[in-house]
């Protein structure tokens, strides 16, 4: 009998996750009913949205107290009882933090083989195709226009860039470090870097910005998002992927005060989920896939060995010392 | 040789304006060059708006210190050295506040004769085109949805409510008085009005839309914006036609704390300006005479005699006590 090793949620976070917001279990892995499959996590996505899940009601329902901590992940299926599934085959699916997960088969989705697993925490995962969407549908980049990403040295962010460079765009991306922006100057490519943590931030945006803002590719709100106001152009577009400066917030947080700009500049401020584009997923694979094999488009992950490790993990996309895509390996691929 | 009587702005206003703010000021008009048209002016708007221009740079630059203040209103012609114009003429432009205006024909445009002036300042004009493509355009309306309307007892307001009923929305409306709520609920016949001033904003406006918000046309900006937010349903749309809540203030005020709403709820808050629907004014026109000629469609103007008057008149309506369009009306129209 296998014995699953879990991170249940023992209370709701306030501010950044604390040890005592979780609690370890070690249990025996239930028998499968007809229809289940059981899957050994190989990689646990970290992701922003993971302090929403365990605070509030949102787009899902909030984690309940006692329940394993939801969270996307990729796994090998070790049982079967399912007929679409077969050992050895890979899912992804909201396997949770946990080393085994039982699910029923209509919850997981088979991935195709030959492809390196991690990959579908980057460009084929929902981190891929919420940078493609949220930029190409919501965004509009054209030619010749000035694109500005936050948390640009994070996983969406730095896809995000490189998209709005291949689309014909200037490229500007803000990051909390000079390393990251180092990174994501000299080797991604962006035009210029910020590190939004050194000077005035509304004179830094002016001086890489000559021409003004068209999309501001916003991930954290807050200060930046305010800014970014300040500058916007005609008929800029603001898509909304998300507000990390105020997942850690402990009380209720002023919005931008330049939002009436988006009057006289006739714009726009749009929210998205990836969930939304799953059905059209093909299309952005297949791009980025080409883009990727011309060298065009990078990824990196920033990989935490051991599931014991996830609470204190997770906190890094809060403090912002992640490099790129933050996964946490729970097993062995093989 | 006629004498100008003319309201010239002397002071950047801090809140509301002052008789300070303004210098009344009699002098000869100036003779007429080529081109040139003489208006007297009739009826003079006053819009939320022009706060704004006497305070700052925006859509268009600030009003000068020492100049005529800018404000949109309707005359006649007195006096033409241009072709195009004939006295008796009834033309609109930024004619300012004062009660004759030397013109270059190219900055004002013929009105047809035979229609009440007025109404020129009411569906015919910038407020019922702003009210018409605000809503129709960037708020899209669709039958059994939800209309929530903040200012509705206001010229743009009034409009957008009823415009929606004949869309096939519920139309709640939001206004600061019980007499404006009669008048918009039994009147122009909205399906609720909500005393903003009264209560609990969150909780009357879930009263009122039981199925949420699929629509908040937003003239007011701050706190009321944030409730809206609250309670936006999926794929909801927030035309942001103004900040009036805002336009007094005198520091900076802080934005919505629901704006991380927009990415749960896949929503969107667009600005947009009258003038760029300035060529698709007649579809406007023409669908609003009907609604109008058949009963459907109801405006009422607020009307100040006297251009002395204005400086304090422009106040009401940051002080929320005009029901309807407010008018200066400046010198008859015959």
């Amino acid at each position: 009998m296998k014995t699953n090793k879990q991170w249940r949620l023992a209370a709701r976070p306030v501010g950044l996750f604390k040890d005592s917001d979780f609690e370890w279990r070690e249990e025996p892995v239930p028998a499968l009913q007809d229809g289940s499959v059981l899957v050994r996590n190989v990689y646990l996505s970290l992701d922003p949205t993971n302090k929403v899940w365990a605070t509030m009601d949102s787009y899902m329902p909030a984690v309940a107290i006692g329940e394993v901590m939801r969270g996307g992940a990729i796994g090998a299926v070790e049982e079967s009882r399912n007929p679409a599934f077969s050992p050895g085959d890979v899912v992804q699916g909201m396997l949770g933090w946990q080393l085994y997960a039982v699910m029923p088969g209509a919850a997981v989705t088979k991935l195709p083989k030959g492809v390196p697993m991690i990959a579908f925490m980057g460009l084929f995962g929902h981190i891929g195709l919420t940078a493609y969407f949220g930029l190409i549908d919501i965004g509009k980049p054209k030619e010749g226009e000035t694109l500005v990403v936050s948390a640009a040295a994070g996983a969406v962010g730095s896809l995000v860039g490189q998209i709005g460079k291949i689309k014909g765009c200037r490229a500007v991306g803000l990051a909390g470090s000079d390393d990251k922006c180092k990174w994501i100057h000299e080797e991604l490519g962006f035009d210029a870097a910020i590190n939004y943590r050194k000077g005035n931030l509304i004179e830094s945006l002016k001086r890489e910005c000559p021409k003004g803002i068209d999309i501001y590719f916003d991930n954290v709100g807050g200060e930046i998002l305010d800014a970014a106001l300040a500058l916007i152009n005609l008929r800029a577009r603001i898509p909304l992927c998300g507000m990390i400066s105020q997942y850690t917030a402990t009380g209720p947080v002023a919005g931008p005060a330049n939002l009436a700009n988006l009057i006289s500049r006739r714009a726009r401020i749009e929210g998205f989920l990836v969930t939304d584009y799953l059905p059209r997923a093909g299309e952005a694979i297949q791009e980025m896939s080409r883009w990727m094999q011309e060298g065009r488009l990078k990824f990196r992950t920033d990989v935490v060995n051991g599931l014991e490790q996830t609470p204190r993990a997770v906190n890094r996309l809060f403090e912002g010392t992640n490099m790129g895509k933050l996964v946490v390996k729970v097993s062995e691929e093989q």
